[in-house]
């Protein structure tokens, strides 16, 4: 097993900063492009658990563009031979202060890119973290 | 890529359950087999961001057993090829009525078997989810 091989890591970080342009701006078409559309795609959210791309979707189409944007901090993806790969970050909002975001995300490389296979995102006190 | 493959469910699926098993009657000592020992695994808890396996065994080692008993639902196991699987389930404990629990791994297959290299563990009140 191949951990972080230069090349993939670059592959996946690239894929990770265009789906956090994304998500700030909410754009909906392509952040469900980011994510694998299958039944077996989970997303558990802030205060949501879905499971499957069309419960993924529905969310997206549903939420509010309002105050979407943030800084991560802590960034880390690592890669497991050439195909798997984990990215975990903190986030921090100004609409949400004392509190820090975690999402972490399994990206897996299929014949038409990288894809979100699994998404937790979660939210806690910042003094706890 | 081959998505569920039975033989690699199965594996994963076993694995699991002996985690499950370990963590409700907090057996450090297993808890630590199974999280890759690497500065890069990472573990979001419940009210704690661990980064690295020497912050998880710390974490573990401090944590009290009581009150880790819990039930589990909706849990989906999916692999993707031979080496690489995500496990997400929620959960339920009596000492916290109203709440949901969300746990999500990552699992990597190594040479000397498979091992958690990121974990997602969050609450959030049951009426949301």
């Amino acid at each position: 097993m191949q951990v972080d091989l230069p090349e993939v890591v670059a592959e996946v970080r690239e894929a990770f900063e265009r789906y956090e342009q994304a998500l700030v701006i909410n754009n909906v078409a392509a952040l469900d492009g980011f994510f694998r559309d299958d039944p077996r795609t989970i997303r558990y959210g802030i205060s949501e658990n879905l499971y499957g791309s069309a419960e993924i979707k529905a969310f997206r189409a549903a939420r509010s563009p309002a105050g979407l944007m943030r800084k991560v901090s802590r960034t880390m993806i690592t890669t497991y031979g050439h195909d798997f790969a984990v990215a975990s970050t903190l986030f921090h909002r100004e609409t949400a202060p004392g509190k820090v975001g975690r999402q972490m995300q399994t990206w897996v490389r299929f014949d038409d890119g990288w894809r979100v296979v699994a998404a937790h995102v979660s939210i806690i006190d910042a003094t706890k973290a």
